[in-house]
């Protein structure tokens, strides 16, 4: 194990942390926030003293750097900027339980959004931008954008890919361009001008400019920290729509992107994943408009309403951003079934979103089908093809692997949290929402309320599952593994 | 296709299920119970005539006999036998709609238990007779029992092979020797013994001889079917042990039972599967017991109470049973998550049990245990092995399909049946308990209520999963798979 390297790693994120904190910083101390600057200020402190020690130490790293080092080096950066992202809440007095605010802070980085604030317009500006800020930054993921800003070195090769492999989610790790160094940048171009897009569009609905930061960072990540109460609930339609838009906007792989800049719009539109994304999306706000219609009849004044709500929520929930505009939890069963249904499905692999991903919903269907096929037919073998292209074998034993994991991660989780006694439905809801970086779920923990109510022990595992979800879970695993650890 | 030879196999199928009403039309007899009497001897008319129909039709029949053949035949064998098996419930007027006759007959040859009657006392004997031997023929199997029967013939090598391999639970089919026919015959026989000894016990606890026949029939099936209204819980503490043990050994892999006979007794000792089986049962009993003593104090008078109603659920739901001795929907949510944790996990394979089956658990395990180490070590190339042998990368490709199976029939069914407007709750452990083939679930189809609030459409739904489950899956899905029906 390449211990130097990995605090080496290490330091560098936190230290980007630090950096990301001084315009926090500065909105605490332009709005006289004084608890909030002290916060900041000590935090960046803190987190500044110990990359430099972290540093000192691990100078002398060897070059050796490894899948094992790529995974655990992840799942360590990810809770060190967890645990020292909730210093400013601690500090600021405003989240002085720590429990709660690393809760907070990984639902943050985590794009998660689920919250313990029962009131969060009390919160000073500079926490509320530090909040949403976090969405944004995990979104997109600290490495790759670490990787984005990094100068070249001779050492590209061997970690670049492995880190890269360990914090981007879905299947498979696409490269746009050949260096990844350069696929990087690019991704965080196109999330750059994406979010000044978004920023643009709601100060045309008449935010602040505050406001339209935070809304569309949260947007961006598929977070989904609201700075209201009732999240989006008591903006005007028109930003509602421009939300609903541009959550499901980042639900989309960027490679779409890049290929939409590159004219190649034949291999954008004839995506099997983007199909599916789209499909489902249109597919169930039909269906939740049509059970809405049928079921709670007089629930909302206009069709238009109706469909709004349906398509908000469903683009909030596929995307696992979180927003809400409405107490969906009051909607009929069947419209919460493909909620939760779509929970588990999540974004498109190569988004900002969460959940399973439909493309490996489309591997594992594909590779059912194939398995139906062959037991059918025996002497059969068959290929497993995406957009034409043959799928390797090990992608296909890694996608089962991640649904066996994925159920074990739920059945686990949820026997830990159910030792609190709360219903079936709120446990349940809570361990997908959480798991799957969404925010609310349903019952006790649905948009209307938040996790506060449960214990130390349940934020902590909950935590875990939101960690777990956002680097796809085998970093995590891997972290508990002890083939990890063992010597060669 | 040759569906001739399928046609001549579902005669013979229903045949014998004419022939097994024989005895509940004796019972119905010599009780006096004239709708009863009535309802099965037109039931058997009825269904001999169509079995003299169909083997006419399908008299000269091809000899080849494939996988494809083996699934639809037990598919639609098990359609059928759940079909004109529910006649005599409609026939006689005791459950004169004929969705609810068939949702409670596919319970019974499924080993469900899941009811809809409100009032099971108020049922004729003859009628309760044949309720509960339908778990205990489709218990071992109908398909075994005609295997087991049949004069041996040149025919052995194709299709026995085949309808094995469809019938029977668990991720192999293990032959206990070489000959296919003589391995049912030996299953038959253990399990006849088995469920004499059963009787023997309940008998010396005061039970009557049909009351302590119906509930062997059950408790081997691992049925479930109560002829009570509150199940097992108004009989003596001594029938309740003796049903927990007897459950408890039904769900155990009959194999283990042939090994013991055999004097082999270091290799079932050594069983991974009946040590999973068996840890997961005494530490689920454990835990269940400390959680109600720690989070409803007081709900039982004696610490023997306790254990054993913890022993008895954890035996009836593991084993997919669905017995039940008390209201297990009131105790804390940590116990209910280990039951339904339970419920998914199931008995041993090559049991009448259902559920995933713990072999499966463990290859799932041992397959994420290789993944995360094959992740670490790129590398590396490794095998399972179980028991010693190296698994067939077949099977565990064969396992892995199965779970990504039950996870989309899991969420379709839940979806199917949350049009009804049940609880998230009730829902899922309604799906979970039907597909399972358990019984009883919670919330609104807790151990004190049922299943006949549902809607004729969830019924159907459930009675699907039912089959579904009890088949393992794949005959179901292979029904309504394009390549089944395509010619080639």
């Amino acid at each position: 194990m390449n211990f130097k390297m990995m605090g080496r790693f290490i330091a560098q994120i936190i230290t980007i942390e630090a950096v990301f904190m001084l315009p926090a910083l500065g909105i605490s101390l332009f709005g006289g926030e004084e608890n909030a600057a002290i916060g900041f200020g000590y935090s960046i402190a803190i987190i500044l003293l110990l990359a430099a020690v972290l540093y000192a130490l691990c100078r002398k790293a060897g070059q050796i750097f490894g899948a094992r080092e790529g995974l655990v080096c992840v799942a360590l950066g990810w809770v060190c900027l967890s645990i020292l992202g909730s210093l400013p809440f601690v500090i600021s007095g405003e989240i002085p339980d720590f429990v709660d605010a690393l809760f907070e802070t990984t639902s943050g980085f985590t794009t998660t959004g689920a919250s313990i604030l029962r009131d969060v317009e009390a919160l000073p500006d500079g926490l509320l931008y530090w909040r949403s800020f976090s969405h944004w930054l995990g979104g997109m993921g600290v490495l790759v954008f670490l990787l984005a800003i990094a100068p070249a070195g001779g050492d590209e090769k061997g970690f670049t890919m492995h880190l890269l492999r360990a914090e981007s989610p879905g299947p498979e790790v696409g490269k746009l361009v050949p260096k990844m160094r350069q696929t990087a940048l690019i991704l965080y171009v196109i999330y750059v001008v994406l979010t000044i897009l978004n920023v643009i569009f709601l100060l045309c609905g008449g935010m602040s400019f505050l406001e339209a930061l935070c809304t569309a960072f949260g947007t961006a990540g598929t977070g989904g920290f609201g700075i209201k109460n009732d999240s989006i609930a008591s903006y005007s339609p028109y930003i509602q729509w421009v939300t609903t838009v541009f959550m499901f906007i980042f639900g989309i792989n960027f490679s779409c992107f890049y290929l939409l800049l590159m004219r190649r719009f034949r291999a954008v539109f004839r995506d099997e994943e983007l199909r599916l994304y789209i499909g489902l999306a249109v597919g169930c706000v039909v269906l939740i408009t049509l059970n809405i219609l049928h079921g709670m009849d007089g629930a909302y004044e206009t069709l238009e309403e109706t469909v709004r709500h349906a398509a908000f929520q469903v683009s909030s929930i596929m995307t696992t951003t979180g927003f809400c505009t409405t107490d969906f939890d009051l909607w009929p069963a069947f419209s919460k079934g493909l909620l939760m249904m779509l929970m588990v499905v999540g974004a498109c692999a190569g988004s900002t979103g969460g959940g399973m991903k439909c493309a490996r919903v489309l591997l594992l269907f594909k590779n059912l089908r194939r398995n139906i096929r062959q037991v059918l037919n025996p002497r059969t073998v068959q290929v497993i093809r995406n957009n034409g292209k043959v799928v390797d074998e090990k992608v296909i034993a890694n996608t089962t692997a991640y649904l066996a994991a994925y159920v074990v991660i739920i059945v686990v989780s949820y026997l830990a949290i159910s030792l609190d006694g709360f219903s079936i439905g709120t446990n349940l809801s809570a361990v997908l929402a959480c798991f799957n970086n969404i925010g609310p779920g349903m019952e006790a923990v649905g948009p209307t309320c938040n996790f506060a109510d449960y214990s130390v022990w349940s934020k902590l595992v909950l935590s875990l599952c939101m960690l777990a979800g956002r680097l796809e879970i085998f970093p995590i695993l891997a972290l508990f593994s002890r083939s990890t650890w063992k010597r060669r």
